[in-house]
């Protein structure tokens, strides 16, 4: 109940230990075309230029900006949280022009001073935030940022990684450009694979470059040689074939479940959590309406020693829940309620948990109240 | 039988199986600490600077160039099959000069041609090739190729994918300074994960660089945070936790098998496999004193259907054997002889489907005679 990694189902895990075929097999290549429609509903888009990087989160953010970046390029980027900067840090790499966009940590991206922003430049190529800011807690208000970047002529590149599966993300609907998620958050599938989707609007900037794109691993015009529709496959790089697996299990589970009820299912789970820490008396470093179900900042009890509760909870309950990150560190706890591991049984365990940890350590908080209220979230 | 992925033994798909836990679990850093010491072992190196990038080869290969190539940088780059033509990409791709030599496809790199292009050039920050070409299944005198960069006072950058396992690899001892490999070959891990070390003198050129590294997922100083021998673990991108359960089975597998003994191994079964072939009347496509014993360029008999044949082993065998690649595209198959897949039932099997196949388009082969004829090797 960590940041992420989640919990991986036990199917998903049987599916990664099916035995590797090749990258260019013919039944390998028959569930790269699965993987890929999947993807497309996940996203909600058409995108033909949608698919899983070969590689975690951060090369999925990196093969965003590698792509769309060329030097001297002015991208402006909300920094709201960890991976904002590293978006800066891609920015600035890539030689582009990194205007910052800076909103206190444990609130969202402020839709005015996006705007003030592109009122003041010009010729602004995109604009780059962070959804789900997996280091708070905080969602962003994709849809009404992704109209901003339109209104003035700018792609909408969005951090994904902690909000797909868990709450909407509407990449056709809000006009998303790039988008890369994580496989290890609420698709609860082991680390390693990065999902991507471009619009054509992106690819047509891709192919339009001045410049070569300055990687080879990640150049997505050559790796849509591989993944393309075209039907003929040609070799790029040797695909993850078992993480493939993996994902793609995840995704057969996901639409199992339907998208819309995995969302709803975050929801009341976070609510049953919500209901048993603030009665507890332990409360959330962001406001309700910013919210995110899926990754819950509490605030650490005064006088409460942050490693010595996250050691215990490991120790006692096998239970890891997630550290505070820069400023935030030895104030906030990060709870993860994320995919299969957002589950009944995990939100009981927790408050059990801390209730009896924190009660250990004579912290301030209310004790036999926290299961009662969260079971009546439940019951609902 | 291809060129890889190879098969992967169950023990390691098991081990891929197993839980997914944090990647700052203390648990998962021991096994990342046992991980770096294997792969040190493995790459007979004592380099600080030894782990598995969370990608696949070629990403483990750009990780390589983008730290150690800046713009102007000059780097002679020997190109005898496709993944040399990568490595000029790459140089390229990061603005460095790249001074290409090329070999013909099937040959080994020319030890002469490097001395003539280090005497033609000065300050040649680095010189590049690969150690056994998977498109042609050459093996190069690496040792003497990173003497002639050391003389010349050039870094020794080297493609050692499909060579770590399956024949020597010694890093310290030839004074490599960059080399990576991936864990699909004579590792027999699942794709996914590219092993990589870097010498001190490759430290020292990534720490003294004029301009930032283009890649924030690739940049070492920053890896090193996370896999670096400080003792704190700062977090950079999230592992590929299970991919590294995979390769840490495979590298413990290794060591009880023992690395010169699974070298023999490698060269005994193609002692035996090459024997049955040329009983049949099939011949290399490499001298001999430059074949790689784990992958088998064989020339396709006069008049034989290429893809019919592998599709046709495919088939009624479930034998995967590769194509040719560029310009050795039907003229030859490669079949690979690697790691797990490396057994004699794996030879024997070969010999009997190419044997039963071909007579059956009745190619021009003597057929009765090869699997004598390896079992003869397989019985020395």
């Amino acid at each position: 109940m960590g940041p992420g990694p989640s919990d991986v189902s036990p199917r998903v895990l049987a599916a990664m230990a099916r035995p590797t075929i090749g990258h260019l097999d013919p039944e390998f290549i028959r569930m790269m075309d699965e993987v890929k429609g999947m993807l497309k509903k996940l996203f909600k888009t058409e995108n033909e230029l949608t698919l899983p990087v070969s590689a975690p989160g951060s090369a999925g953010m990196e093969a965003c900006f590698v792509n769309l970046v060329e030097p001297g390029d002015k991208v402006i980027v909300c920094q709201n949280g960890v991976f904002g900067g590293r978006m800066k840090e891609n920015v600035e790499r890539f030689g582009g022009e990194c205007i910052l966009i800076q909103d206190e940590w444990g609130t969202p991206v402020d839709v005015e001073k996006v705007k003030a922003a592109f009122a003041e430049n010009d010729n602004v190529k995109a604009l780059a935030f962070v959804h789900a800011e997996t280091s708070t807690g905080v969602r962003s208000d994709a849809k009404s940022l992704c109209q901003i970047a339109h209104d003035n002529g700018a792609l909408a590149i969005v951090d994904a990684v902690t909000s797909l599966g868990g709450i909407d993300v509407d990449v056709d609907g809000w006009g998303i450009d790039a988008i890369y998620s994580g496989t290890q958050k609420c698709l609860s599938c082991p680390p390693g694979i990065s999902p991507v989707s471009f619009s054509d609007k992106a690819v047509e900037a891709v192919k339009n470059r001045k410049t070569a794109v300055p990687s080879w691993f990640l150049d997505k015009n050559l790796v849509m040689g591989y993944w393309g529709g075209s039907g003929k496959r040609a070799y790029h790089h040797t695909a993850p074939v078992n993480s493939l697996y993996a994902l793609h299990e995840a995704l057969v589970m996901m639409e199992e479940e339907g998208l819309e009820n995995a969302w709803a299912r975050h929801q009341k789970l976070h609510n049953a959590l919500r209901a048993g820490l603030e009665a507890m008396g332990i409360g959330f470093l962001v406001n309700e309406e910013s919210r995110l179900p899926q990754l819950n900042s509490v605030l650490i009890p005064e006088g409460v020693d942050d490693a010595a509760v996250r050691t215990a909870l490991l120790q006692n309950y096998n239970l890891e829940i997630g550290a505070g990150l820069g400023n935030l560190a030895g104030k906030v706890w990060r709870i993860g309620l994320m995919g299969t591991a957002c589950t009944q049984r995990n939100v009981m365990l927790c408050l059990d948990a801390l209730e009896n940890t924190l009660a250990a350590m004579n912290a301030p908080i209310k004790t036999g109240v926290a299961a009662q209220a969260a079971a009546a979230v439940l019951a609902e």
